[in-house]
């Protein structure tokens, strides 16, 4: 009987696989069934559960109730100016039963890749402290973030440049203070012989209603120009993400659903996973950025299911 | 016998034609007539005829040569720092016989495709003076150069930026101050409708011994990231020049000739706009760069010719 009720659930993740389908044209009886198709939630948190310090309508029912019916739940997230303790503070203060063990994030993911492979070294830091105290956390050495503007004359900016001969790795954050100066520096180390580079992510942008908020991806991209070199991109839409999952987790990827609001970054991960996916439309991306869309790599976007909001959900569980 | 003179000079430009010819494979008499083959001579800047102040050997005495010999000659730089009549200082104190007729910058491109197009509204600039000074002498507005340092918090500067609503177009170049807040602000400025975005030039990058400065292609590609539109850019290797210079200065194509050190610029700039073309090693790359390269965008910037100097030539004129 399990197993005959696992084929059937199966069958129904195939049935909606990259299918678009609006959750609001499912029965009730459908719903249940997809929701009892998978046993790991993983979500992306801005767009999705909060905006900024805000959360959405009954996304904190949502997650607690999926916690409290025993699936595996965890943050998946791309923002790489937080530690995971300090998204467990955000996360608790607004109502979510989570603790450090339900929080991925791109840090950490950093942090854990420099661990994995023993690096030893120091690493230059284009970010914040969100990703300086993870590091701190497995015990690697770093420099670089904070302010470091530029004063007097590019000539004397580079007269002035000793570059650490211990730096052994390029990691590309958010970072607020980024800058022409910065810039140089990671190039300048990233064009040494064996020096690592890594990237937290590649979101693009953060629009808000009269300003444009640029994502790591800018930055990244602007490494990447003057690098000559492509970073290892630790963040969503990398498979890295799904081998740590496996691996330290035990999560099974058919019976995983991963939900975002960004096409490129959080569906692709559940495609490039072998996720099942839920897009939201409280973010950055509507139905019809996948099903109108003229550009080639969000054509191949297209997520299982999407509703308008997480909260959806709620009545089902 | 002048018809037939050009028939044989067209064979011969068509003989060297992306063939990657080492000029000292070629007999004296070879030479000449090569020489003879063209009237029109464009020469990139840094790298071919000087490096930074120091004039490469031999290179004024060349230059000064293809003067007295009646070419036309044009330095065609994408270096957007210096005003025209500041490259003329320039190249006057090291001993070039140039005036500002000589000199097609991609600040002056950038100014005169605004004017061309009767732009009346005001220029975010991303830039340096080169930029803004060539601007003033069209007439055009234009905020944003210097520093713009982040001063508290990124939520202070979000909320602290009035975007000038008399902004119509944002102009990307070389700006050693670039940093987060020019981004944001430019990504912010090229998401209203109809904001025109100009890039100066895509060169990525200008390595030292222990240092990597970053090109305008690197701030270029930061912002056409956050913006999520591409620039019109007017530097090498943009066709743009050569519809210029057909328009404004009566030159013949097929009888012109391109000097460069760097393939994906100068020579491709040349290979885009049917000029022949010369490839320095004095710069950024050597022939090994087009002959030996796994590179797909390199292989296909193959030079009529290449020498390890411009002053190779000197023997000959």
């Amino acid at each position: 009987m399990q197993n005959c009720a696992r084929t059937t659930y199966r069958l129904l993740s195939t049935m909606y696989k990259n299918s678009g389908t609006n959750l609001a044209s499912l029965s009730a009886a459908d719903i249940k069934e997809w929701l009892n198709s998978f046993d790991t939630v993983l979500t992306d948190c801005d767009g999705v559960i909060w905006v900024d310090n805000e959360t959405l309508p009954h996304a904190t029912d949502v997650i607690n109730k999926f916690i409290d019916n025993g699936k595996k739940l965890f943050f998946v997230t791309n923002n790489s100016t937080k530690t995971r303790p300090e998204f467990v503070a955000k996360s608790v203060k607004l109502g979510f039963n989570v603790d450090v063990d339900n929080i991925i994030s791109t840090a950490y993911l950093a942090a854990q890749y420099l661990k994995n492979i023993g690096f030893s070294k120091k690493v230059y830091v284009v970010g914040s402290t969100g990703i300086t105290r993870e590091l701190d956390a497995v015990g690697i050495q770093h420099i670089g973030i904070g302010p470091d503007v530029l004063n007097g004359s590019l000539a004397d900016a580079v007269h002035n440049f000793t570059p650490d001969p211990e730096v052994g790795a390029v990691i590309v954050g958010f970072d607020e203070h980024f800058n022409f100066v910065k810039m140089m520096k990671a190039a300048s180390y990233l064009d040494k012989p064996g020096v690592l580079f890594i990237g937290t992510n590649t979101d693009e942008r953060f629009p808000l209603p009269d300003c444009v908020i640029p994502g790591t991806g800018s930055i990244v991209n602007a490494v990447t120009t003057c690098a000559e070199r492509k970073p290892t991109v630790v963040g969503k839409p990398n498979k890295h993400i799904c081998d740590i999952l496996e691996k330290e987790y035990k999560v099974d990827p058919s019976r995983t659903l991963m939900i975002g609001d960004r096409l490129n970054t959080d569906i692709l991960l559940g495609i490039n996973c072998g996720f099942q996916t839920l897009l939201v439309e409280t973010g950055i991306h509507k139905a019809a950025d996948f099903s109108q869309t003229e550009d080639a790599e969000l054509k191949q976007c297209v997520p299982d299911v999407y509703t308008s909001k997480l909260g959806d959900l709620l009545p089902y569980l």
